[in-house]
C-alpha cells in the first residue's frame, strides 16, 4: 500500500466538483458534488443523535439498498430541525442532482453540514447543484472536499493505492470536522471512494470495523454531531473484485484511508495546539481499552493540562478511574512517550527533562497499562485551549 | 422550616476547628476538626472513581457500623495515588485524631483533598490535628469550613431548622468543590450534621435521596474525582427522634441543605460567570430527564454558548439528541426563561429582547418539554470562560 496524491477523484471512474452558490454568506465554495462515471455499490454509517437531520433520514433510506451513483453535500446549513419543510428540502436536492446528472434521485446521497435550524434556502442551492453538475471534473475531489468545510481551517484528503493480484485498487476520501459539533456547525462527515468493487454487505461491514479504529477513535470535544455521515462508494471501475476471503489488503487500505482523514480532524480540532495518541494497553478486553482510552481524550482536565504543557498524570488516572472499564489501581501504569511517570497506580521518579520534552512537543504520545489483561485501543484527540472557548463562545446565532 | 446562620456547628452538640499547619504553601487553613459531643450515628457516599483516595477506603471502613463521632479533613493534599504508604497515613491520621479526641479511632471520619500523588506530609499533619483538637469551638463551624477549601473562591455553609412536634431541628453543612477535579485537586467534599437522632439505615437512605436530587445533580466540567464523599451525622442532642413516618420534614431539610450547598459549588465553578439552572420535563421517566439534563450541563458546547451570551439553542437540542433518553425530534420544546425558542423541535419566532435578557443575567434559567411523558429533573451547572482553560492549564504539578 501507498500513500497516493488526491482524495474522492483519486480512484478511477470518479469525478467531483466543488461551487459557490451563496449559501455561505463568506461567498466560499458551499456545494460539493461527487459523481460515479458507473452506478456503483455503497454503504453508510450514520449519527445515533435522535435530533438527527433531514438528509440523514433521507440518505438512510437511499442507501438501504445498497446502491448509490452520487453524493451531493452542501455546507453552511445542516438543514437540521428544519421539521417536514427540511425533509422535503432533502428530497427536493436528490431530485435536482438526479435530474441534472441523468440519475435516479434514490441513488443520490444527500448530506448537510452548517447552522442548525434554519431552513435551506432552496433557490441557491438548486443553483448551485446544477452550477456543479455543470463543473464536474476527474481531478475535481480537492473542490469537493473545500466546499465541504465550515469551521475547518484546512481541506482533509488523503488516498492509498495497492496492488490487488496484479491490478492496481485505490481507495480516497475527504472529510470536514473541527467541533464535534462547531458554533451551530452539525460536523463530522467523509466520503470514501474506491474503484473495486465490493458488495454492499461486505463493504458495509469493512466500513464500521474502519469506523471503529477511526472515527469513532478520535474526540474533539465529546459533542455528538445530528448530521455525522460516513459515506463509501465502491464503483469497481479498476477490475479488481473484493469478496469474503481476499479482503485484507482493502480493509488495509480502507482503515488507512479513515484513519488519516480522522486524525486530520483531530489535528484541526476547534483551538487546538496539540495532537495527542492515547495508548490503552492491558485492558481487560478491547471495549474496556476503548471506554479507558476515550474517557481520557474527553476530560477537559486532561486536555487543558495539555494546552498547559503540564505532565498531569493525576488527571489522567482520575479519569481512568471513572471510565467504567475495569482497573486495579494499585497495578496502573502511566506512560509519557517511553518515560514511565506511573507504576501500579503510584508516582515514580522519572526524568522530568524527558518528560518536559514530550508535552512541549505538537504531537504528544500518552500509553497507559491497566495489567489486567490483553485489551488495547488508540484514541486521537486534541489539546483545549482559549481558543476553543473563543470560537464557540463568540460564535453567534 | 427556616434558614439559619452557620454550617456544621448550627445543630446542638457539635464543635470545630480550622487551624494551618502547612500543608498549603500559602499559609491559608487546611486542617478541619468536626466533633459530636456524644457518639453518633452517620452514613456517607464515596466516590465510585476506581482509583479512589486511601481516606476514601478507610472511611468506608470506619463508617459501616452506621457509627462516627468525629471529622478529620485536611486540604492541600488528596492522599490519592500513594499506595500501602497512603493508607497507612489514612490510618494514622484516624489514630492521632482518636488520641487527641479520646475518642475510638473507629469512630473518625477521615478525609483528605488536594494534590493527587504526594505523600502526605504527615509531621504537618499530626501537628495539625493536636493544634486542632485544642481549638475545638461550638461555633468554629465557619472555620472547619474555610480549612477544607481548595481552589474555592468562598466558604460554603448552610444550616436550616424546623419545628418537629414542639423541638426544634437543626441541619447544617458545609462543602468544597470548584472543579470536579481542580488543578490535581480532588474535590467534592461535603459533611452534613444535625442534632435529630436518625437510625443508620434510614440515614443513609435518606442521604442518597438527598444526594440524588442536590450533589448528583450539578456538573462543573463532568470530571469524577478520587475524593468525593457526602458524610451526615446525626448525635440526637436536640432530642427529636426521626423515624420511618415521620421523616418526611427531616428529608426535606435535609434535602434543602444538600442542594444550598450543591449550588454554591456550581457558583463557584472554576472561571465560572453564569449559574444555569436546566429543567428537563415531560421525560418518559425520571432517569430519562435526568440523562437529558445532565447532557445539556456537560456539553461543553453548551456552557461555551452560555458564557458568549449567545441562545444557541441549536446546542441543546443536539445534546438532548445524543443523551441516550428517548426523545421524539417532532416533539421538543425549549424554552429561555418564560420564553419558548423551540416548539416541536423547530425554532418559532420570539421575542430576542426576552430571550436577550434572559441570557445576559448572572442566573438563566432553561426548560425543555420532551412531551412524552411526566418524567422530570432539575441540575445546575456553571458556564465554561477562559479562566476555566486559565486555571486549569496555568496550574503546575
Amino acid at each position: 500500500m501507498k500513500e497516493i496524491k488526491g482524495g474522492v477523484t483519486a480512484p478511477q471512474g470518479y469525478k467531483a466538483s466543488g461551487v459557490a452558490c451563496g449559501i455561505k454568506q463568506s461567498g466560499n465554495l458551499d456545494m460539493s458534488l461527487l459523481v460515479s462515471d458507473t452506478p456503483a455499490n455503497a454503504a453508510a454509517v450514520f449519527t445515533t443523535n435522535k435530533m438527527a437531520a433531514a438528509p440523514v433520514h433521507l440518505s438512510k433510506k437511499h442507501l438501504a439498498d445498497g446502491q448509490a451513483q452520487a453524493v451531493v453535500i452542501n455546507s453552511g446549513n445542516a438543514n437540521a430541525c428544519t421539521g417536514d419543510g427540511g425533509y422535503e428540502d432533502a428530497i427536493k436536492m436528490a431530485q435536482v442532482t438526479g435530474a441534472a446528472l441523468g440519475i435516479d434521485a434514490h441513488d443520490i446521497v444527500v448530506s448537510s453540514t452548517g447552522i442548525i435550524g434554519v431552513p435551506m434556502p432552496m433557490d441557491k442551492v438548486e443553483a448551485g447543484i446544477k452550477d456543479g453538475a455543470a463543473k464536474l471534473y476527474a481531478d475535481g475531489g480537492g473542490c469537493a472536499a473545500e466546499a465541504i468545510m465550515t469551521t475547518d481551517t484546512f481541506v482533509k484528503e488523503h488516498a492509498v493505492s495497492f496492488d490487488f493480484d496484479g491490478i492496481e485498487v485505490k481507495v480516497g476520501g475527504m472529510a470536514k470536522g473541527s467541533g464535534m459539533i462547531a458554533p451551530n456547525m452539525a460536523t463530522m462527515l467523509a466520503v470514501v471512494t474506491t474503484d473495486a468493487a465490493v458488495a454492499p454487505e461486505l463493504l458495509k461491514s469493512m466500513l464500521v470495523s474502519a469506523i471503529d479504529k477511526s472515527f469513532n477513535s478520535i474526540t474533539v470535544d465529546g459533542d455528538t454531531s445530528t448530521n455525522d455521515m460516513v459515506v463509501v462508494v465502491a464503483n469497481g471501475a479498476s477490475g479488481a473484485e473484493v469478496t469474503t476471503g481476499n479482503e485484507a489488503a482493502f480493509q488495509a487500505a480502507l482503515d488507512k484511508v479513515c484513519i488519516e482523514l480522522a486524525k486530520l480532524i483531530v489535528r484541526d480540532g476547534e483551538g487546538a495546539t496539540k495532537f495527542i495518541e492515547i495508548d490503552v494497553v492491558g485492558a481487560a478486553s478491547a471495549g474496556d481499552a476503548k471506554k479507558a482510552a476515550m474517557a481520557i481524550a474527553n476530560s477537559n482536565l486532561v486536555k487543558t493540562a495539555f494546552f498547559g504543557q503540564d505532565p498531569n498524570w493525576g488527571r489522567i488516572v482520575a479519569a481512568v478511574g471513572y471510565s467504567s472499564a475495569e482497573v486495579d489501581a494499585s497495578k496502573v501504569d502511566v506512560y509519557y512517550g517511553e518515560e514511565k511517570l506511573v507504576e501500579n497506580g503510584r508516582v515514580v521518579a522519572y526524568d522530568e527533562a524527558k518528560v518536559g520534552a514530550v508535552i512541549q512537543a505538537k504531537d504528544i504520545k500518552v500509553k497507559v497499562d491497566l495489567k489486567l489483561g490483553s485489551g488495547a485501543a488508540r484514541v486521537w484527540t486534541c489539546d483545549f485551549s482559549y481558543d476553543y472557548v473563543k470560537i464557540n463562545a463568540e460564535y453567534h446565532t
